[in-house]
């Protein structure tokens, strides 16, 4: 038998421990962006110190002002190439609790309609994704001893959260962690039977704003007329964010935005995104984005601002008629080709403080900030793991775009002068962020397999 | 010594009991709006009954639907005039809790640099007012041994969630609680020197809306840009229920709403009401209502629209790139003249069905519906009352407006046919509703004189 038979014949056989393995990890209560789970992204971390040493790796916690990252190595195989894999540990808050159907930190095997799931917050986005890669080298260590290439592993701890260790971490750390190529195992695959790599993704602009205007709560009776109301003034805010096409009306927002190529808008009409199922799975049924674009172009390839949350006044039972002195957002925007999120924050803000009338003020707090990126697919690594990917899943593996934003994507490319692959086996009825995350038992397992298969086909390069 | 002044000894010399009296009531966490507290309801009713009662006076707790009502009797006085004491015993939340100086049911009398005041929620609104009437009768019995008029007392326990229970309570009891007036400690003075007898109320309509879009909360990486956001659509249907005049656009909303009679107006003029100390008190200092009123026309002639509570997506620390299933609001309407509430309901909820978009679904929860009052004070009993306040305060007491709405004082009128007297001891400063609420211990001492003045002139009627 080859090595690949062998490594691959391995992971069959230690399937059901593979799956205790990820339980364990699943159970830990890693939410970012609550500082009351500080303790659990600590447990998260060294979990995986102590899984990585297991495997004879070299590893070890890294403190942060924020959560910990991990780092581990293993540089054995001379002459060969070296890829940086990287993966986060950290969740996504639960809310709302009362819309899962089991505890989220509490991981269980369902069956559904369509096979056989694991269930829990962060069964796929990302612990379920990491640990396929971790698994995958666990198969070559203990059947061929090491592994096909050299291999630099790190895991963040605040991808839900904005990531703010992780630029000074990557500075810091550039001669250690720089390899000829990242992968990134953080997106989905293109349906349940096709594999696809990741070449576009959007980047992300996260903001916070708080308009204040009298210095207390008054009642609505006493002061309702004469005084400025908070919320009023942000839903009119808000609701100038978008004209009627649905553009984004902040100046220069699509400066850098360019029309999709012909070639890639062909490319991506041979797939066939059947738009009313990708709707009626949330049970919507009409495209309520920008005029003039499929709802594919929408998720890939143009930017959005969105309202992630609002809150104002009282919004307990019953009924307050209350004028609160303070009302907030939270506001982010999708970026894609060469938007620029530091210009677009700045316009952002003149935009509210423009709006803003007497007597109100606003602060803002800024979350994230990353742009879009596009990868270069003449890099032979690839095409390679899209032929590892095709023997695995026995389905031509597609290129395609990703909605969402990996922002370590931007700082691996401009910090370390490193280009990343993403390979993933995530679904689109996941439910990541949402109640009642699931990540298939064939995504993880075929997951496994298929990085077995790349971390041959890489070996090549 | 007269009878009268006999009372206001009496009145004189048992101050500090009376407040003792005032905190056992202040410590009961009547809040009725939030079920929570449903016992500590009963509670506030049971005390109310207890005291009457150590006033020889006949009263019991009367179980509703809702919270309970207390009923007392006081028909000694052959000939007299027969008036219904209104108050409420009930309190609205305490929220945001943080902003408090103290805890909120563990009164305290602190000195300010405006003298000594009660400190606690519920203080002015309404227990520490229904009190001096309460405190009033007690003088006037160790006194004299009887009341000089006859008196039937009301408690309610659901002011501050729109009384759900009122009206059938009203009816059910018409016989037993119709007097010759109502008289009711609801409202404030002019300004901390001249005491005021509200002549106008503002009506109030309630609604709560509540926007669904797709089936569970989606990741706006993922689904952001074809996915309908219901955060976006209720700040677009917030945005658009005020003109860029400030006026409000709900279909014949202005209906019913008459000029204010010149006469009226220049007796409000005459009270020289200062609308830059008014706002300056709260941080403000621009009438931002609607174009071409003074701000006091605005309060007590001029019907409002205000948003009172807006909740929606991820509102914890931190972020979260989520777009929700739903969002929702809270609105009110302050209501003049003969605007008609359930009219307004549905234009309302027409305007915001009609601004709905595809996909989308709204759901309303209807809060309070009452008109506005206008008194008539041909009646004796308002020119009395006006010298028994003149003669207290020495200073001339004046007829004012309410910015507020105190729906009972309608149902009286339409169900018992009975006109309400509308004296209260409240200043703009007390903060009712807001943190840190207060009432001016010379509120409550002299408001017990004056109730005590205001029994013995209602005699002469």
């Amino acid at each position: 038998m080859s090595s690949l038979a062998n490594v691959l014949q391995q992971v069959d056989s230690d399937a059901d421990a593979a799956i205790t393995r990820l339980f364990d990890l699943l159970k830990i209560q890693s939410i970012s962006t609550d500082p009351h789970y500080a303790k659990d992204c600590i447990k998260g971390a060294d979990w995986l110190v102590a899984e990585l040493q297991s495997l004879g790796i070299e590893a070890s916690r890294r403190d942060t002002p924020g959560h910990p990252m991990v780092v581990g190595h293993s540089l054995k195989a001379d002459n060969r190439p070296h890829v940086l894999f990287y993966g986060h540990y950290d969740v996504q808050p639960v809310d709302p609790l009362e819309l899962w159907d089991r505890q989220p930190f509490d991981p269980a095997i369902e069956e559904t309609d369509n096979g056989k799931v694991i269930r829990a917050r962060g069964a796929a986005d990302d612990k379920g994704q990491l640990m396929t890669f971790i698994e995958a080298c666990r198969a070559w260590i203990q059947t061929e001893g090491s592994l096909p290439v050299n291999v630099t592993f790190l895991f963040e701890g605040e991808e839900e959260s904005g990531s703010p260790s992780l630029v000074p971490f990557l500075e810091t750390h550039k001669d250690e962690l720089t390899a000829d190529l990242a992968l990134v195992c953080d997106t989905g695959m293109w349906d349940a039977n096709t594999p696809s790599i990741c070449t576009m993704l959007r980047g992300l602009l996260g903001e916070e704003i708080t308009i204040t205007a009298a210095d207390k709560d008054l009642h609505s009776g006493m002061f309702g007329g004469p005084a400025a109301n908070p919320i009023r003034i942000l839903t009119n805010i808000l609701a100038g964010l978008h004209d009627d096409q649905g553009r984004v009306t902040v100046v220069d927002f699509y400066k850098g935005v360019d029309p999709l190529p012909a070639q890639v808008k062909q490319q991506w009409d041979s797939l066939n995104f059947n738009e009313s199922d990708f709707l009626g799975a949330v049970d919507l049924s009409v495209n309520a984005g920008e005029q003039g674009y499929t709802a594919l172009e929408h998720l890939w390839s143009r930017p959005t601002c969105e309202i992630n949350g609002i809150d104002g006044g009282y919004t307990g039972e019953g009924f307050k008629t209350v004028l609160p002195a303070k009302a907030s957002a939270k506001v982010s925007f999708r970026l894609v080709g060469n938007q620029d999120p530091l210009a677009i924050r700045e316009n952002f803000r003149d935009y509210v403080r423009k709006q803003l009338p007497a007597d109100c003020s606003v602060t803002f707090e800024d979350h994230a900030a990353s742009p879009a990126t596009t990868m270069s697919i003449s890099d032979r690594a690839f095409e390679n793991t899209r032929l590892a990917l095709t023997e695995e899943w026995q389905n031509n593996a597609v290129y395609a775009g990703c909605g969402g934003s990996i922002p370590v994507v931007g700082y691996f490319d401009e910090l370390l002068g490193m280009q990343s692959l993403l390979v993933g086996f995530g679904l689109d009825d996941d439910q990541i962020h949402s109640p009642n995350e699931k990540y298939n038992l064939t995504s993880f397992h075929k997951g496994i397999r298929s990085w077995a298969r790349i971390l041959q086909w890489l070996s090549r390069n």
